[in-house]
């Protein structure tokens, strides 16, 4: 099953079944759930999906070609504000009650939806298509499986061009380069680059730093294939490891490998975050960020294996990383992320197969 | 001057003195907006700027280091959440009516805000970093004018390239290097590389086409140069061109190059949007997008140059591109787009200069 077979209207008959019952309609404006239920790819669209099943697509003149293109199952209206001409729309079809994505419409898109509603009344409707989105289809699976093998391809080809003077800058285009030779559309998002100190901070941009003899290297970067993201992170060192690095290391390899074990169908994942904070509490080390997150069509998305995570049980076909870290401040950190999924067996499976020793380079 | 002199102080305490009267501070959660309050780039961060000026920084813990690097001059707090942190903190420093921007905050942000706030009431701000933010300082526009010298050089470079078989991908990528050669951290916004029929599509994602004889060629991007933008489009053909494709290039270039004329201090952005709309009306072709935008930190901000654009007149440092298209589906279109900049003259200045004409690869 490859992505060009997926049924769009089913997804959205999923969606209208799964409505609260509270309304009788949904405005979806997350791009990302656009594009999932309907295939259009555009940077402004919206969809309306009745309770019924029945859906119609709005975006500008700018992308109704692509949109007939990507979409022809729908029917699709020209609008400059698409939200609005679907809410104006679903008085059509005798809409009454719509919900609408508290976490994706501003308060003044909001102002905007209600100045339309004329007597629709719009009812929050959280996370419905991202709970949907965060169970994995076959297709889906596949392409995020493709996205994390040229991740994790690029990395070895990268390794090679780790030496004395080459700049974070210049191995976060190498390592772009690496993946679109091997058939990545481009990155899943801005790669971190990190350097010796720069290695401690968790979220670093690259800079102009040159690479020195005992450097930490941490690369956390991922490929976007077919719209579907990989996030990896590998640390590795320039010239033979110090024992603190050696140390650091271990830890977050051990971590690591006992977490993703863990991580397998019916694990809470505010369960799994809270096991890596009690771990890093026994070593000493502070918690700086969550365990990990969803991917999917967005490189961060349900479910969140964060502290307060209301995300439910893992289940076959969720897609997540598991992204343990310790960091020194002023000299390095390591940190070693994989991206996984729950299989139909209940384990999990990892995605972004590479080693994960500390490679002396 | 240089982005390193920026007196973030300074646009602080202007903030401040802009605030509307009903407020007594305000709470800044837009990315860009944060950037240009404080220096600090990181994607989780908010500032607080209470009516007196006195303003507080908040980001979680993986940006701290980052925070304190780039941001030295303002308190920082560590949150999870910064700004319900910051709606927190406000209480300590006695503010009672805050301000938000509602086009940042969504419904279900500010209720996690509304439910922190605990006596404080929330007040829509709207635009208020926005509207400083669309008169750039001299420091703006240096980085802004280098964005769009890198810009033009890689067309320059890159044009080069265009030979039959290339793909739109391939001319994306080598967009990309082209700008990353000569200085930039990357590209400002996705390329959009459309060939043939392709160019017709305002906003069409570069595909595996390869470049065919007679084929016009759309290239619509730009460089991202310590952090600010540049945006330009230009349309030439693969071998010599055919009377069409002549005839709508001379009325894109005639149109744009007005246009660009009279882009000038005191302007008003929806005027300059309708005389576009007047002059495809006449001409028989339909309107498919707005006139231009505004850029700066982000790709597309004020004053937006569009039918109902509430943008006050252009003054000295209003930077903004030109970008009228005309576009005949299934055959091919042209736009041709130069970022600008109001000079203390009163006059515009294209920033993106290289050819405009219909160049025959």
């Amino acid at each position: 099953m490859t992505l060009a077979d997926v049924d769009h209207r089913a997804r959205r008959s999923a969606v209208a079944a799964a409505l609260p019952d509270d309304v009788d309609g949904v405005l979806i404006t997350n791009g990302a759930n656009v594009r999932y239920l309907t295939g259009f790819s555009g940077s402004h669209g919206a969809v309306l999906i009745a309770a019924g099943g029945r859906s119609v697509l709005a975006t500008d003149g700018r992308y109704l070609e692509r949109a007939s293109a990507e979409a022809p199952g729908i029917e699709c209206l020209q609008a400059r504000r698409a939200g609005t001409a679907l809410v104006e729309h679903a008085r059509t079809v005798e809409i009454a009650r719509l919900g609408f994505e508290p976490g994706d419409v501003s308060v003044a898109a909001f102002d905007g939806l209600a100045a339309a509603a004329d007597g629709i009344e719009l009812v929050r409707a959280p996370r419905v298509v991202e709970e949907q989105r965060a169970v994995k289809d076959a297709a889906e699976v596949a392409a995020i499986t493709r996205a994390c093998e040229i991740t994790a391809r690029a990395f070895e080809a990268v390794i090679d061009e780790l030496r004395m003077g080459v700049t974070e800058r210049e191995i976060a285009r190498l390592l772009i380069a690496a993946m679109q030779d091997r058939g990545a559309a481009g990155p899943a998002f801005d790669a971190i680059v990190a350097f010796g100190p720069h290695s401690a901070i968790p979220h670093h941009e690259p800079t102009d730093r040159p690479l020195a003899r005992g450097d930490l290297v941490k690369l956390d970067f991922g490929a976007s294939y077919e719209g579907y993201c990989a996030d990896m992170t590998r640390t590795v060192v320039l010239g033979p490891a110090a024992d603190w690095q050696r140390e650091i290391h271990g830890e977050v390899a051990d971590l690591q490998a006992g977490l993703r074990t863990a991580a397998a169908q019916s694990s809470l994942p505010r369960d799994l975050d809270a096991a890596m904070r009690e771990r890093l509490d026994r070593l000493g080390r502070p918690t700086l960020h969550g365990l990990g997150h969803g991917l999917g069509l967005e490189i961060h998305e349900d479910p969140f294996l964060t502290e307060d995570s209301p995300a439910p049980a893992l289940q076959a076909g969720t897609v997540f990383t598991i992204e343990p870290g310790v960091y020194l401040a002023g000299r390095g950190g390591v940190r070693i992320e994989d991206t996984l999924v729950v299989q139909e067996s209940g384990q999990p499976r990892v995605l972004t197969e590479a080693t994960r020793a500390l490679i002396e380079v």
